[in-house]
């Protein structure tokens, strides 16, 4: 599989990190994912309560099953909630429609993987996750 | 792992009832859990319906597993009954977003554990949750 | 519902704890249920692991399901593997098909509950939750 | 919760896959989780398959979940195959009855945690899961 490297992962979530504490945010907690929506590494920091992990990967997971962004899919969950709430009870894990899970693209486009985050509001989330994207030299889609 | 023991889960219970009692309430189930979610000790009052141990366990368990009181899971669910929502079908017992749950800590701090009330008000639920954590000389998270 | 009250849900864990502590057992955990399948009362004793209430509840929930001990349910299992598989992704909670969950009737022969009992051995589990349902002048279903 | 730091949790990682290669082994997954099984960090190596975080999960929740070693847990398969499997089908997460599933214990003999590791052989595995408590100072369960 095309997919971010372990050692790629490792790098976006000590951006993830780095960008929270600069901005004096909650415990974190990052997930990042191949394309297929499978976790490649996880941190949740300390004091992040237990079910953070899920919640991140909700996000990013969500994200690359719909092809949009978690803050897409929240904007969705707002216009048509069966519709979502159906794709939910799917079993792929749970989706979670809030701003802080975003695919990832490399250079010529591809999707290589998505990451989530989670514990402070969804757009600090999601500005974490957008600044461990472009640690990397990747971009974020749409 | 570090967690209430069984003989503090039972006093809280106890201490929960005779609020419930002194209060006047209706027949109560209070769940005692560990700091990952895990039942320690239930009890439901005679009378009390069938769903209870599980309606308290969904105030403790979801109130870890976000880290806040099941009374601010329930602030939280109004604003954005999505995200709630998709929390609730992931597959951990359950979420109840009602107050009634409260995570409990030690004297330094550190997260020992949670109990869940219900059978009455949510409010007066809440009431004997606290007193309960109170009779075994801790305190509640928040 | 004519079930066990809470009252005798306590004696009983109390009875099979007497039990276990008598026989020199390892950390016990029970659960008591009404007729339903539903728990009216449960202790994890001190070192129990995690899932110890839904194992105890497992059994005993899986022998009112069936109207059988679950050490009938695991000679079941043995026999009818496929049937028992089948019943257990049945979303009751799981059954758990080993000795220690025991139906209990009341003197008329009505069926009042179960108990689910797990730590030692199933033998020595049913030992302890045979000797609770004594305890309270109750007696087993077959 | 008394648990496991973030940064124990990388060291260990790091120190599985540092055995890892010293070993020679194929791609490696690791799991560090909180005493209630909770996700603490994971790192799945690259061209390590998809399921490998889940695999890894499932042998260090199930480890906790019943109290012991993962590879306990694979014998406890062998002799009792209903009772296990029915244990796996209660949505914890699910558990994998293969070695390299293993409980931590802090210097007091207090459960601070798990982890678990998939990729190659189960002895191997587990070898490498052992390294990894030992170099943080930490020791495992039994």
């Amino acid at each position: 599989m095309h997919r971010l490297t372990l050692a790629q992962a490792n790098a976006m979530i000590e951006a993830a990190f780095a960008k929270g504490a600069e901005m004096g945010l909650k415990p974190l907690t990052a997930t990042i994912h191949d394309p297929g929506g499978h976790l490649i590494a996880c941190q949740r920091q300390d004091n992040a309560s237990t079910l953070r992990v899920r919640l991140a990967a909700g996000k990013a997971a969500g994200a690359l099953a719909l092809g949009v962004s978690s803050r897409t899919v929240g904007e969705m969950a707002l216009d048509r909630p069966h519709f979502i709430a159906s794709i939910d009870s799917m079993d792929f894990g749970g989706m979670v429609p809030a701003a802080g899970g975003v695919i990832v693209l490399d250079e010529a486009g591809v999707i290589v993987g998505a990451i989530g985050v989670t514990g402070d509001t969804s757009d600090n989330d999601e500005a974490c996750a957008l600044a461990a994207i472009a640690a990397v030299g990747l971009r974020p889609a749409n």
